[in-house]
């Protein structure tokens, strides 16, 4: 038989009101950041991609040509056609934008626990101020995603590409260098960082001060000790060093009290330039991370020369693994009524009952297999159904429906036109 | 500058926020009827469209190899996925088994008013039942689908393929040349039809009585009066046409009075077998069918002997397009409070204010450009935004922010700490 393809999923109704769950909850939060929302197509010229993603990106895009020829890919991330589509026709907006989304995208790669082609992600791009504190609003934004839907153990960390390339850059490593040593230090891949390092001529002082920086992890209270010592050792970082603190204040201001700085922050696109920041979800394990962002530049691709540009993505799929590794419960979708008629009488009657109660937007099923009442008992079960409605010729009879509640098993009757008044009390 | 691909479209925010009323609605109204969401890959191995899809579909399909040789194919039509999801998976669960979902499809066409190369489907499934009262229930769905989201001026349309095809069975027209007939009769395309029909070596009457049914529309209470003539003059119809009676009788009881028979709807897909259903929307003009639907097989792919199938598709796109023609307007998704810091501390006091306020679900900006008075108002009002609320050194010496009304333009003085309060009792 046909199956779905490798690295692809379908998902269930449980898993469908799951995911809205988790959707709607990152919806309120952006709208509640001022945040409005945008759609992209699926696929998009594969140009978009090809200059500024990063090797490993690119290696596992899906490239297509359609019927005209044209080189067409399936998105591998959403930052890049969301800021095409400002650059097309969204520049004209009032500053600063503040734009989310949520799509899927695709990556070829071995499928693995987390790891899906086709995925899903949540995110957002702050188009038009660098400010210190619409940055910071940012992180506080993908921060609250996080913690509204009620996650509890995770950890946001925050570092700055661009102290990075300061330093790397006064000790003349050419830029065309440095986006090799920012993958290698995204992949946290030291023994390597360090050979590139001194065959790039550093000594080994810088070397060591170097690793040093992107290994070391301290809490954002920590950070003005730090300061002095950081200037010391780095006196080239001063003014990116200055805007990073002020962030830093910023993130305090906005509630996030528990802030880890992370030198060693990289990301894996080629795209970023200072404040980068990224939140783990640690009982995800070697997958842990469920969110990045931090602020970039598209200038190449679109000649934004003079606008400020940062962004988040959520990966949707991981949340909702810690979500349910968290031990969350989803409201369940449950039918709030199920129509039984026992009779072709009771059918029509059935019918008329379903049609009221919907319009007043209870959920509503009715028996359409005419089964008998134990049979239709197992099925409302299954659907998870409150309450039965039976109608048999009794009950047509007396002008009245009986109404079971599955739970406690308790029946009353009701009469017809009352129906709608008895369930607006009770549900 | 590298643009989208021709035929698909990006949607701002304004576009954004009318299509998820309409999915909004789609849902409740989806979940009302006791559907249950579920979702399938973006891209399904190719053969699951190649058998049953028919010829136009096929052509116009986005079909691609994957790194692993693979033949992948972009959706064309959600059918046949949520059907391999059904016999792949859910074939366990309780019947009937009513799904619903929401996805993008694809198809390669010359792009035109109402037509697109990614396109949007809401569409639902009924699997495990074929009696009457199921297929008209189905149809009422499909239905209020339509009325739920207030179009006034549309037309349910229903037909019984299976009765064209008991005619052209009982006249000897083999199955394998039906399928090219039904191809004809859903392009309306009449002269073809008669000379394919003459050739097939049917005589004048045969051909003539054949074309005046599929052109003959009438309205559902006229059915009875019809029907004794219809048997008279093809009485191998008389099973089918009573089922079809069935149908119609049921949909008046699910409070559906306004149907239109029309023998002359074929549909598009090769699998559709008994009742087929359209919904018009006529000020759309020639792309004024906004939904179809109805009874098919799958068993060629599946298997699924057993198993009685039906469902529908809606055109999201148009559907929005009609909702828009009618005049309809969104409730904007404004912002409810936008804060203005005019100093420093302002900022910070902002920054608080605007956790708080968030927290409580209300939907806040707050200026981090650091613009003066006049251009945050233009911004404020841009945005649509109900209140502001300023924050300069008076207000933060006496501890109160000032909010203006932007419609009334009114301002009052409220305590920093009976803010909460004051938004929740006018919002």
């Amino acid at each position: 038989m046909i199956q779905r393809p490798r690295g692809t999923r379908d998902f269930t109704p449980a898993e469908m009101a799951l995911r809205r769950v988790i959707e709607g909850t990152l919806f309120s939060t952006a709208t509640g950041f001022g945040y409005q929302e945008v759609a992209t197509p699926t696929f998009e010229h594969a140009e978009l991609f090809l200059k500024k993603s990063g090797a490993s990106i690119i290696e596992q895009m899906y490239i297509f040509k359609d019927k005209s020829d044209r080189e067409l890919v399936l998105r591998p991330e959403l930052t890049a056609p969301v800021i095409r589509f400002y650059a097309n026709d969204l520049y004209k907006q009032p500053k600063p934008l503040k734009l989310f989304y949520f799509g899927n995208c695709y990556r070829y790669e071995r499928p693995q626990k987390g790891r899906f082609r086709e995925f899903w992600q949540f995110g957002a791009e702050l188009i038009g101020t660098n400010n210190a504190e619409g940055i910071a609003e940012l992180v506080a934004f993908a921060y609250s995603c996080i913690a509204n839907i009620k996650l509890k153990a995770f950890e946001l960390r925050i570092g700055y590409l661009e102290i990075l390339k300061d330093i790397l850059t006064s000790w003349n490593i050419p830029i065309e260098n440095q986006s090799n040593l920012m993958i290698l230090i995204d992949k946290g891949d030291l023994d390597s960082l360090r050979a590139e390092l001194e065959s790039s001529g550093l000594d080994d002082l810088q070397v060591e001060n170097f690793t040093e920086l992107i290994m070391d992890k301290f809490k954002a209270i920590e950070f003005n000790d730090r300061y002095k010592q950081l200037l010391e050792r780095f006196p080239m970082i001063s003014n990116n060093l200055e805007r990073f603190k002020n962030i830093i204040e910023f993130l305090d201001t906005f509630g996030l009290h528990d802030v880890t700085i992370d030198m060693g922050i990289a990301r894996g696109l080629d795209y970023y330039t200072g404040m980068v920041f990224e939140i783990d979800v640690p009982k995800l394990g070697a997958e842990k991370q469920v969110c990045g962002g931090g602020e970039y530049s598209l200038d190449e691709l679109f000649n934004l020369r003079d606008v400020a540009c940062s962004g988040f993505a959520i990966g949707f799929d991981r949340l909702t693994l810690a979500y349910e590794i968290a031990g969350l419960k989803v409201p369940e979708n449950i039918l709030d009524i199920y129509i039984v008629p026992l009779t072709t009488l009771g059918l029509e009657k059935g019918i008329e009952i379903s049609s009221r109660l919907r319009s007043c937007g209870f959920k509503v099923d009715l028996d359409v297999k005419r089964r008998n009442m134990s049979k239709n008992l197992k099925y409302a079960s299954s659907r998870g159904a409150r309450f039965v409605i039976f109608l048999g010729e009794d009950e047509l009879n007396h002008g009245t429906a009986t109404i079971r509640e599955m739970e406690s098993g308790e029946q009353v009757k009701i009469k017809f036109d009352k129906l709608t008044e008895h369930f607006q009390k009770i549900l």
